[in-house]
């Protein structure tokens, strides 16, 4: 004896395959709760069911008193063995650009030396930069190389702006994400000003490690995503072609 | 010509390794910022550089009035082609429970059924329960499976409180993460009290398509992660056999 799904649900199901078809796009408005209790043939109170499931999944959101508006589709941004920002953003059909904020020679922290496999204190290339999707900031990354094996990677960096193709000039073809370790923050005023965010909005921290072919690792980077704006996808691509 | 390191972050690679190291455990409290400037040969600006650069990372906390105190090191819970709770926590040397918050045979929902390909309104076990570590929430998990393939899942879910156990009865004796979703939320006042947790803070939801060995999806998974007390951790550990 199956329980029939309720009211409320088959009219959230409704809406949100509606929302899926495209039949209102980002950022228009659903029809009132009057014109949907109408629709559906049901009270208001189950209407608002429906649209609070919607606005817990993230589909929509209420604005006090101006109704309830579509919300763009969060970035999906796969990590796999090969974790790519322009190709994530292009396959998503987003344009990727980068904004550099720092790039500094620097002696390698404790957790940069663990991560990179070199000595505290060694000599690294320390990377800030603001990710962006159309001009939107969805992450601010921080990404350390270490400058002993690539001592003209930073002149590669300003010139590309691009780790992927910096990477290529030193002669690294390919690279593989190692692991990737992702914990919930806040932002920060500093963060939430570059990121065009509210202080206190909640961040994704991404601290991955990325190894070369070899298995040798080659940069420790550390991306906060805005969690508002992005959605980080793991799917089963197969393995990195080395044993770790 | 390499910048060297600044005092602060000499000071705060030091108290990171040695809180690595085990010299306070969760819990402790620092020594006092002026007994730490004393040790150092530094001013009271240089340590509080210092201790928040070690806030920021999680690993210490100060409480007003009582001083800096070390946190317990976040869940490593790795998410991988074989991610299971139980294996998971022990291996991280946790001791993990469930409580079953709520079993039901109701219709599948559009994500539901879009999750499993099954048929919108078709059968579904819905299980809901808190997962935790050395009776801590962790998470609260909502598991859906197909009713119509496991007509008698949910008694197995119910006598043995595992979904590994469970679908083992039922025949699987092995399954896949084929895809995970992962985003940021806040939490409402219903689930923050299932995690002993505040409303408002932060929860990693992960979405998670697990399949059988033949690639036929048999679990659609939602877990809203605590933030605070979980980390995710992915490693590249070899494909899930199959091509997806």
């Amino acid at each position: 004896m199956t329980k029939p799904a309720p009211l409320w649900q088959n009219i959230r199901d409704t809406l949100y395959s509606e929302i899926a078809q495209g039949a209102w796009r980002a950022g228009a408005r659903l029809p009132t709760e009057a014109a949907l209790a109408q629709r559906f043939d049901v009270n208001r109170h189950t209407v608002r069911r429906a649209l609070q499931s919607l606005a817990d999944e993230g589909l929509v959101q209420a604005r006090r008193g101006a109704g309830v508006f579509v919300l763009p589709a969060p970035l999906r941004y796969p990590i796999g063995a090969r974790t790519r920002f322009r190709q994530n953003l292009l396959s998503a059909g987003r344009s990727p650009s980068r904004r550099l904020l720092h790039l500094a020679r620097q002696a390698a922290s404790a957790p940069e030396a663990q991560a990179l496999g070199i000595a505290r204190g060694a000599p690294v290339h320390i990377m800030e930069a603001i990710s962006m999707a159309d001009d939107l900031p969805i992450s601010l990354a921080r990404s350390c190389f270490c400058a002993t094996r690539f001592p003209d990677l930073d002149t590669a960096l300003r010139a590309t702006g691009s780790v992927t193709a910096a990477l290529a000039q030193m002669g690294i073809s390919d690279y593989l994400r190692k692991s990737t370790r992702l914990t919930a923050q806040t932002a920060d005023p500093v963060q939430a000003r570059h990121l065009q965010i509210s202080s206190g909005d909640m961040l994704i921290l991404s601290e991955a490690i990325n190894v070369d072919i070899s298995g040798l690792p080659i940069e420790f980077g550390r991306s906060y995503f805005v969690g508002s704006r992005v959605e980080l996808v793991l799917e089963s691509d197969g393995p990195a072609p080395f044993v770790t």
